[in-house]
């Protein structure tokens, strides 16, 4: 029953060399540009040498609302491609970077778990190809040529108070989430409050991951507001002639990168935007690749069904034209159980033992918010197929109610057990979610371009997250007006709220109804292309534990990497 | 007359693959780890397979003291570099990785120029292989842990006043300099006066350049000092938990960078800690890989002689064990008129008009430092050469009267033209550089390990820079004391002080005596491995001047990079 540690399994894959993996894809050689000796970047050119049209089933898979501890969406989107190649698909799966603060602080890494993993998880979990640091690089320059515009005698005329631009680093620590820059003499510039996000908060990060190619990724920058003039114009990245600099910051970050899975299926890794502010979703030019080179494309959407999915949707596919097939809805025993509202799941505690014991009625009794999940799926016009993600505490039964309640419901369902046997494991799955795809395609996104942004938010807030109504602040209701003025008005919406409940409130659980939806303020990212509102407290920046994963980190007498998970 | 841009240089190259470079050298083309199509990194595991000991002459390049435009260190480097291959030498380059910030500031790329750079010089002067990032990472994640050791409870009793840990960013943002972090709430850290440094300053950096192994480098990551207890004692990144952590953010960063230059000569680029500060030296480990696979090294010190050279002397080869055969001097018309003390040069503006006339006396009137440097080159036993970088507007007299000058001062001397014709312009210089390689290896350092901190800046002070003494601050007397008594005592000495003076006072040109150094303050690099006593203004994050680099990089309608230079 003891499994090796992820590091392990990682380590004990015997990988195949990239050429082949990309081969299998139709992707030549030629196209490869090695990074170290596992992970290579695909240049765009690559497209050119592609199908013109995508061809692939495209398929995104997302949850029911988790626990704090996460259900296993990127194992099960590792899982089903793997299993797809079993059944003689070949399938391409497409995932982001995780964020490297995080990997040290409380959360580890993200590459997906056990015999379901995307490898070496080292460089996963860490540098990467850069693509981070090149996001970091080309924002924190966006930052200092704002503050240098302001010490240089401000021909733009930007009001130091309304600095919307911040800094970033891939860094989980609290004490730059709120700084007072350009203290010291005359020469060090002026006094400013400010701050740091996380890296994957930014809006560079955003843009990237809804660019088309490099020179709408160019253009995406060049729109980024960084702040308004005295009288209130929006002053841009492009007014202040550093879009073109932090393109070619940009220039080899725009490149998918090519890993392979604990079984040598091709995964497509890139772009990692913060799904608390942004879209939270994996780039279009991977999917653009991906979906013109394999059979089928399976790609992640982060957070629930009502966030990651919602986006997905409404903002990824409204910019890259591609349209999904089927949508995999990730449920587990312990999520369901928990939205019983009978159990509290708290993140680096144990589960509570109560909750382990055998009782499908629990699961049944928080199984509204995988009926309202279902039915967010269905809004868009896909066919969603419910993952049941294995673990050794499920009981038989417990997985039967699951199946019969979204059976019910009329969506197809499957118990997927990738993480302990890898794609064999994710067999029914796979045949699930191919049915699923063969049902004719009838996408169609929630809202329309020219919907203004006040119904926008409406429309997602009621029929997505089943709130009652909106209620805007007064400095909401205003940014809106200036919003629309500005010409932002076409703009999808990407609400910031909790995604730890289909409501604004963490606390309710299943699917609330009743409730109103408080929009405190609304900012926008005009680069990346979303206008987004915010429900609550919405952390940019994580902070350490009291005893960071860091502490655990280290090298062993060979050089090897330990205590990584 | 008129030459190509150096970008335009660099990109019509004919790059020889990789393999072909490395195998020159010895080196297996399965040592190498590819980052794109002309980068490649050499794990240390290649010295098991090289000659157990070093084979190649050894050559440092330097300078006499440079104007603020530089005299061509890196150009002469890659120059000399080229020409040894004519003459029959299998010959390799060490430089140090440029910093990216002032490649989007004021200064631009440092990849050499002309016919003697290191290509493609759009990888050098970006990302390269992302080591600069890494130790933004690790730098940052120990800056994070002391915040959060003080923010959950400071078991370890760190003075939150005496955190002499800063952050640091590769960019040239003054605003950065001065800071006050943990603003906010009480979840949000505790307020505290703080600041930004450049990446290349990081002690991270320093460790990089100085560490002999991965193990090595482990070890020196733990000795970092963040701070000093209320009690006074240090408080290291060991105590702290985290040197495992950010040695494995590290674990690529150590590997060297093989590049070629327009010759196709191999070169290592590794590490690029800062002159103001630190040593200026690029990486031991790429000079023990180097030096063992080559015939002959040339690798560059930042700064003038009193500066990069005497660190490379006294701080690097004491920690390589590696004894240097011979040492460049290059110097420059313009430099030896400015060291006459009649003409002012400043960084961004045109030569005076007058300097660019022929004056072979105005030369010999500059010649003091000359002198200086080429003594400071023999108070370390090793043979001088002085390699007259030769520009377009020097007059034949002008060469004479150097060659003449030095020759009197027995050092050997040589014109070379490596700019405008790469290789062969500079044989001469290699011919010379051979023949000082051949006499008898008397490399000695200045002064024994077990000599008092005090006594090593004095010996540096009126030995190398010619002072007629040293004056401490009280500050400065008490923590050398401190330093002593913590067992730093045995580490050699980098002061920081002027790189445009053989003095302190950088408005003193030639070879001033009679004239004092002034200690403000010491601080200690213990992980590096060294006391830096600071003498003046020392800036540690640059700004951004009126009309940034930055705003004249773009990217052009087939996506290639322009206006780097």
């Amino acid at each position: 029953m003891t499994m090796p540690s992820d590091l392990d399994i990682s380590r004990s894959t015997t990988l195949k060399p990239l050429e082949e993996i990309a081969g299998e894809l139709g992707i030549g050689a030629h196209l490869l540009e090695p990074y170290g000796r596992h992970v290579a970047k695909i240049p765009l050119e690559a497209l050119s040498e592609l199908p013109a049209e995508p061809r692939a089933k495209y398929v995104v898979v997302t949850a029911i609302t988790p626990t704090p501890l996460g259900e296993g969406k990127t194992t099960t989107t590792v899982g089903l491609g793997q299993a797809l190649r079993h059944l003689g698909q070949r399938s391409a799966i497409a995932i982001r970077q995780p964020s490297m603060g995080p990997t040290f602080g409380i959360k580890g890494g993200a590459a997906g778990g056990g015999y379901s993993q995307v490898v070496p998880m080292e460089s996963l979990n860490l540098h990467l190809t850069g693509d981070m640091h090149a996001v970091t690089a080309a924002h924190n320059l966006l930052a200092a040529v704002v503050d240098n515009h302001l010490h240089k005698g401000n021909k733009l005329g930007i009001d130091p108070h309304r600095v919307t631009w911040r800094r970033v680093l891939d860094v989980n620590d609290r004490d730059l989430r709120n700084v007072i820059t350009g203290l010291g003499t005359r020469a060090d510039g002026q006094p400013r409050q400010s701050g740091f996000d996380i890296t994957a908060a930014s809006e560079v990060m955003a843009v990237l991951a809804l660019s088309t190619s490099l020179h709408d990724m160019r253009a995406r920058l060049g729109r980024i507001v960084v702040g308004y003039t005295r009288s209130g114009s929006p002053v841009t990245a492009e007014e202040l002639g550093v879009a073109g600099a932090m393109t070619v910051i940009m220039r080899e970050a725009i490149k998918p990168n090519l890993m392979q899975t604990t079984e040598n299926t091709p995964v497509l890794v890139h772009a990692g935007p913060f799904g608390n502010i942004a879209h939270g979703n994996s780039s279009i030019v991977a999917d653009q690749i991906a979906t013109r080179a394999a059979d089928i494309v399976v790609t992640e959407a982060g957070f629930g069904a009502d966030m990651g999915a919602e986006r997905f949707f409404n903002i990824k596919c409204r910019n890259s034209g591609l349209a999904p097939d089927a949508a995999v809805l990730v449920a587990t025993v312990r999520a369901l159980k928990a939205h019983s509202g009978r159990y509290k799941v708290v993140a680096g505690k144990p589960l509570p033992e109560r909750l382990l014991a055998e009782n499908p009625e629990d699961v049944l009794a928080g199984a509204a918010n995988l009926r309202k999940q279902i039915e967010n799926i269905r809004l868009h016009g896909v066919s969603p197929v419910v993952a049941i993600n294995a673990f050794p505490t499920d009981h038989p039964s417990e997985h039967e109610a699951i199946r019969e309640f979204a059976e019910a419901e009329g969506a197809r369902v499957a118990v997927s057990n990738h993480f302990g046997e890898g794609g064999k494991g994710a067999l029914d799955l796979a045949e699930a979610v191919l049915e699923a795809a063969k049902e004719p395609r009838l996408f169609r996104p929630l809202y329309p371009d020219e919907m203004d942004l006040r119904t926008k938010i409406e429309t997602v807030a009621t029929q997505v997250y089943g709130a009652a109504g909106v209620s805007f602040q007064p400095a909401a209701a205003r940014a809106l007006a200036d919003y629309e003025a500005c010409g932002f008005g076409r703009l999808p919406v990407c609400i910031a709220k909790t995604h730890l409940s289909l409501s604004s409130d963490p606390a309710l659980v299943g699917a609330p109804t009743g409730w109103t939806l408080p929009v405190r303020e609304v900012r926008a990212s005009a680069g990346a292309g979303f206008v987004y509102p915010i429900c609550g407290d919405m952390r940019t920046m994580p902070g350490l534990g009291s005893s960071p994963a860091a502490e655990h980190i280290d090298i062993d007498a060979h050089g090897q990497v330990v205590g990584l998970s």
